[in-house]
């Protein structure tokens, strides 16, 4: 599976090369300096996994045996356009001055100002990422624009793509409120984000995509949405955990950044519903202050050990597993081939280590 | 023709109303808290004059003779949302506080989280509206998804849409590197930026759809494409002499204030071009000088009549609408009542106050 996504965003990567070609001799493009945009995007999407774009492929596959559809790199492409739009826009929002091992968008641009002396540097540079995302969303909507499709297939594509980032800008936004919140957050609350910004967006959409490619019902595409819902719950939870007990070296961020940053995951919930109100008000500084002390941070740790914490959230990714398994079992179409991809996607998530 | 824009300013705020109320089940939106934007989408469209949506049933009549094609109201909403979406990113970069009679989206979120003690407070209500721009964004496209089109036309529609938008994006860009630039821009620069950010979105796009749902061809689309950049052109100068000229209180905003922003206008670049260089040097304090006073501006003006750059900007402007006129005179299709409609268009841009 890893070799197969990593053949495939080869694939993309090229796709997007060979695409940006077509607008070198662009007359309104060249006009408003637009080719070093689109490079900077082809550049930065390629520094990405592209395992959105990929799953587009992998799906298809799983339902025809075959590597590749006419468009399933096209329709990669489109998916890693919008990927790179989301994570311009979010580093402005995350204050993120690196990402994929670069500066942000927003920070070469305000460094950029710096140097030619612009006053309000900073907000020239936020102002020109929020176009540089706008951009990227719409070249994505132009690579389907440039697909010869017929007319059930082109619409399908729209309706899930579009929906889709409807739902991911919603669910971004929640995200938003949320982070700036000071009371804490529901269960529900926290795994409807699991589901609705990681699952739906990481893993539905593609594999929707490469159910239409395959010819497949809507009852069909609808189910992979329910199955990705699950793989991205399990996908967060992984991260979160990452986040916590994982290896900062290869994680690239220290540990804790999230009890820095006060984020609302399933480890906080569970915590602090185990935690008795003398407990609680004695970590309650902890959470959100971006100057606590890793010693701070061996306290909650050691809580979380204590009340078993780890336990609990491990008890609620079986039960999720098992409610994709049992949904697998139920579906008359699913084949042993299909069933397997979808584990292999879990068992992939299970062991990055970053 | 205003009244024409009115009528189908009614059917597309409708239209947005209907569209709206299929979304008040979903699930997902339920979930994310996402009526409430949606909402307020809907009703900062309908504050706007939807002057673009309602030019795409305005050329289908002039193709047809008919009011309405069955898509022409819904590609309407479709312009209108992106038009929204574009506003609200604008706003952000303008750090506007004010737009269509009410508080901009990211401001009202900013008050919002000042009012609930957020700290950062700024920040969350622009990291918000960047959302809130994306997913409306989005939610035009997923209009175009539940249209059911024949294929050649919803290829050409989503062809036509995300080209554009790529084009209005990287205009955008300009237009920003532009404020923010000290030293002055050709007159080339700046009438590029009319043709291409004023000119192709505001009225090529419309028109092209208008004459997509008519069954037109590629040639005649790309003509009017053609027409739409002049008619920016003439649009952007009125805009520019209004600011310069024109009657405050109908305006809604001091006169003299694209001087005090430094904005790159063909009237300031006309106005450097006939300085000497020491006159150039007394008045180079007052451009992009927000604190200028008005007897600073008077300065302007007066350098302005004793210069004769108004009658500089006619003689352009009457070239501009030349080449208008010739272009129709040199293609086939163009009947009498298109001709007049095209320049009921320019006649309505020239009377209008604000």
């Amino acid at each position: 599976m890893k070799d197969f996504l990593k053949k495939v965003k080869e694939d993309i990567y090229q796709y997007l090369v060979n695409n940006q070609e077509l607008f070198s001799k662009d007359r309104v493009i060249s006009a408003c300096h637009g080719g070093k945009l689109l490079n900077e995007l082809v550049e930065f999407s390629g520094r990405g996994k592209m395992v959105r774009g990929g799953l587009v492929s992998y799906c298809y596959k799983l339902f025809t045996g075959q590597d590749r559809h006419p468009h399933s790199i096209a329709l990669g492409a489109l998916l890693e356009l919008l990927q790179s739009a989301l994570l311009i826009h979010d580093d402005i929002m995350d204050q993120d001055e690196l990402r994929r091992g670069k500066e942000t968008l927003y920070f070469q641009y305000q460094k950029e100002g710096l140097g030619q002396g612009i006053e309000q540097a900073r907000h020239r540079g936020v102002s020109l990422a929020i176009c540089g995302g706008d951009v990227s969303l719409f070249w994505a909507m132009d690579l389907l624009g440039q697909m010869d499709l017929n007319q059930e297939m082109s619409q399908q594509l729209l309706e899930r793509i579009s929906r889709e980032m409807v739902y991911v800008g919603l669910a971004q936004m929640e995200d938003v409120r949320n982070g700036h919140r000071k009371d804490s957050v529901s269960l529900e609350a926290i795994l409807n984000l699991y589901r609705f910004k990681t699952g739906r967006y990481t893993f539905s959409l593609p594999l929707m995509l490469g159910a239409i490619l395959a010819g497949k019902s809507r009852h069909i595409q609808d189910t992979l949405a329910h199955w990705g819902e699950l793989l991205g719950i399990l996908f967060q939870i992984k991260d979160d955990y990452l986040g916590l007990a994982g290896d900062k070296d290869k994680l690239g961020k220290p540990l804790g950044s999230d009890i820095r940053e006060g984020k609302q995951t399933i480890y906080f919930r569970y915590l602090m519903d185990s935690l008795e109100n003398g407990e609680r008000e004695g970590i309650s500084g902890i959470f959100g202050n971006s100057n606590a002390m890793d010693s701070d941070l061996h306290r909650i740790y050691s809580l979380m050990q204590h009340k078993g914490i780890y336990q609990k959230v491990q008890i609620k990714e079986r039960e999720i597993l098992q409610e994709l398994k049992t949904s697998m079992d139920k579906e008359h179409w699913v084949t042993e081939e299909i069933k397997m991809g979808i584990l292999a996607l879990h068992h992939y998530n299970q062991s990055r280590e970053k």
